[in-house]
């Protein structure tokens, strides 16, 4: 199958200049503010966009070295797939993130709840629709221990120390 | 800022084989079953998957043409900005979707309520954790109205026309 480019159509701004401290999703980071710049050529697909009270970003895990196909996730000592994690050490390193959207002006959002460090680049903005995007009746596997704690989480530090192992591979 | 470049980690097989008729979100495709086929150097990243009951899939809108920064969504006549709408015709041409994960077996996931053309490559599984990706007191802007039509509407050739349209610009 083809590779394929993508090109950033803004960037991320919040107060997460270092993976560790950053909260290790949305869920942990309730009250954080950030912005989202878009490129001004993008400018014209804002329109409408203030309707909506949250968006899903997706964009890069700029930081990310490389992967492993086996990583232990937050708040769990033992190893799990890629893919039953949210580690942004994956195969293709692509970040989502919901956020509540407060206001645009022009080529600047600004929302709230972030998790993404600053400066990450930015590939696409979906509107959060709850018919689309929330389902009910949702089974969590391995996180339904730690659940209580996701909250409450700010990176252990352990995306450093990951990033050596995989830089030393 | 730099493009970016991924690859398929697996393709998704659906019953989808035309844009027209394809659900226009999974919730349209309630019910509806097709299967994700992992590469094989990828399989050991989907150990524990199993105990997640809805995956976040994240996609390649391959057949996507190209883009215009305005739209008309489905179930509305007016145009609207690209990122306030979840038209496959964006900038960067990602998919996403929630997915009921019903079984693994080895390399290939069977899933429910797919919206997905067949034949469409995979860049990322993520588990699907209310406490990140589930918002609550959300507001949905210009589809509220077109709300109660989401459950039961198949595309009705707006993306065929429209990929006309852009194939002639």
């Amino acid at each position: 199958m083809e590779d394929i480019v993508f090109h950033p159509i803004g960037i991320i701004h919040s107060e997460y200049k270092h993976t560790k401290d950053t909260p290790i999703q949305p869920a942990s980071g309730m009250g954080t503010s950030g912005s989202v710049e878009i490129l001004p050529e993008y400018v014209d697909g804002l329109q409408d966009i203030g309707g909506f009270s949250h968006l899903i970003l997706i964009y890069h895990f700029n930081r990310s070295p490389g992967y492993k196909l086996k990583v232990k996730p937050f708040l769990d000592k033992n190893l799990h797939g890629v893919f039953s994690t949210r580690t942004p050490f994956r195969p293709n390193p692509i970040g989502l993130s919901v956020v509540k959207l407060n206001s645009r002006n022009k080529n600047i959002l600004e929302i709230e709840n972030i998790d993404i460090l600053d400066g990450t680049p930015l590939f696409d903005i979906k509107p959060f629709i709850p018919d689309f995007d929330a389902v009910e009746n949702v089974k969590i596997g391995r996180v339904t221990k730690s659940r209580d704690k996701i909250s409450n989480t700010l990176n252990d530090g352990r995306f450093e120390s990951e990033s050596k192992i995989i830089n030393q591979k």
